[in-house]
């Protein structure tokens, strides 16, 4: 998925709330806003929104010479998630399709990177969302495919989302599970450290995307990445950073995410905050 | 008041709002996004947004040859509003205090500009203003100012919201009313022409601030406007770019208007979407 001019404002905005993580100093803000800016004619609609990203991220690491500005922020809300644990095994207990139910709950953590921005309740989110429709329901189609899969690769996305992605990876039993990281601290996204935080290591295999964009773009991941993506029998891909460097990708894939912008509301087809499973070659 | 960081996502939001309203080429669009992130680092602190406003519209005008790209839009507002005419007068009639009403009618007027971005029903957002309380409110004070004062210039903001002006207009009896607009067409701000379609010249004396700029910035006013501003006895200034303009003013102002943006709900101390009627020197 290519970058949108609804995009550019919105990179501005990434910018200016990454910076001020690491500064409270006008100049250095405005630095890092000036560059973002004289950025854009350099920036042409074959990119996608994570090859923005990796720019934005990377120069703030250089600027702030901190290489994981959000170290704690990700910490906290891996924490915060953790917490729920407990309530989210009980809502999985008393399902009758604990399946069906865990996949809600890890769209649900897909709202984790809003909410440390929006002071959002996450445990109220995720008890709304356990009774929200699916607005993309490929369900049917993930179970059959699983039926008949061994290996599958899951595409972490934010920090403390992992946490509902372990719940998730539980209910796939018997399978090999991959579980994709990415390969530098960019935004929130979740790294290796993160993932193990949330437990992860003990449900899947941690593997390095290699990727510093915050998404999954193949041609920036590294060759044993690349080799699980094309290999593995079932891709899970959560969050909008990974569909939006995956979605041209042939392969069948299935997306899970929250919907949190209007250019990938557009682009999907479905409204703003709509929860999907989607199936990517279903469409 | 000045530019925040917050306003530079802004700019380039509404750098790409007001092109798509002359073109669906996406080179012109590109060229002016690229322009206005080029400008980020000659935008200093001590600069408002109207003035930043005033190059992006002022590059929009150049780049389409278009004078008044919104003038369609224009129209088309100030004929809603003048459906609404008899359902407003209906409701003054009614009132026990028909300046209030009036004043409450004029300030839900100010979200006319949000409204052809936002498919907002203007007469619903009316009904509902009508029963909300103010959040701040110095009535008291300027019915007060009105009993002793004889002259008033009264500086509109969007063509549309004029209507409702003018209705608070014929509220301030046996005044000389003096109604301040835009030098040059910038966005949807009111010019002459938007004025006189409002009928605003029937009850009121229609000036030229001489403004290139979405606002009121006494520096880029004409010399006749500057002497009104300063010898007017009541100065009434509606909506957002005026307040950026003249917040900094010494002189008592009265500010109508609806708060539609986080950055002037922070420098202001009220909630966005707050209703507001604050005489600039009680704070």
């Amino acid at each position: 998925m290519k970058t949108y001019f609804e995009c550019f404002p919105c990179y501005v905005q990434q910018a200016l709330r990454a910076a001020r993580l690491f500064t409270d100093d006008p100049k250095i803000i405005k630095n890092l806003i000036d560059e973002v800016g004289m950025l854009f004619p350099k920036i042409t609609f074959d990119m996608t929104s994570p090859e923005i990203g990796e720019f934005i991220y990377g120069r703030m690491r250089e600027i702030s010479g901190v290489n994981d500005p959000y170290k704690n922020l990700k910490k906290q809300s891996t924490d915060e998630a953790l917490d729920l644990v407990p309530f989210c095994r009980k809502l999985l207990t008393e399902s009758a399709d604990p399946l069906f139910m865990a996949i809600k709950l890890a769209i649900a953590g897909n709202m984790i990177d809003f909410a440390i921005h929006h002071e959002v309740d996450i445990r109220a989110e995720i008890e709304s969302i356990v009774h929200k429709e699916l607005t993309i329901n490929d369900y049917d189609s993930f179970r059959k495919r699983l039926e008949i899969s061994e290996t599958i690769l899951y595409i972490g996305d934010n920090a403390g989302e992992s946490v509902f992605d372990r719940l998730l990876i539980e209910q796939l039993h018997d399978k090999k599970i991959y579980f994709g990281v990415r390969g530098t601290p960019v935004i929130n996204d979740v790294v290796e450290e993160d993932a193990m935080q949330a437990g992860i290591d003990k449900v899947a295999e941690i593997v390095s995307s290699g990727s510093p964009v915050p998404g999954t773009i193949l041609s920036k991941c590294n060759k044993e990445f690349v080799e699980l993506f094309q290999t593995a029998n079932i891709i899970i891909s959560k969050g909008q950073g990974n569909y939006e460097g995956l979605s041209d990708e042939e392969r069948e894939i299935f997306f899970l995410l929250r919907i949190k912008c209007e250019v990938i509301a557009g682009h999907i087809g479905v409204p703003i905050r709509s929860l999907v499973l989607m199936r990517s070659d279903l469409r």
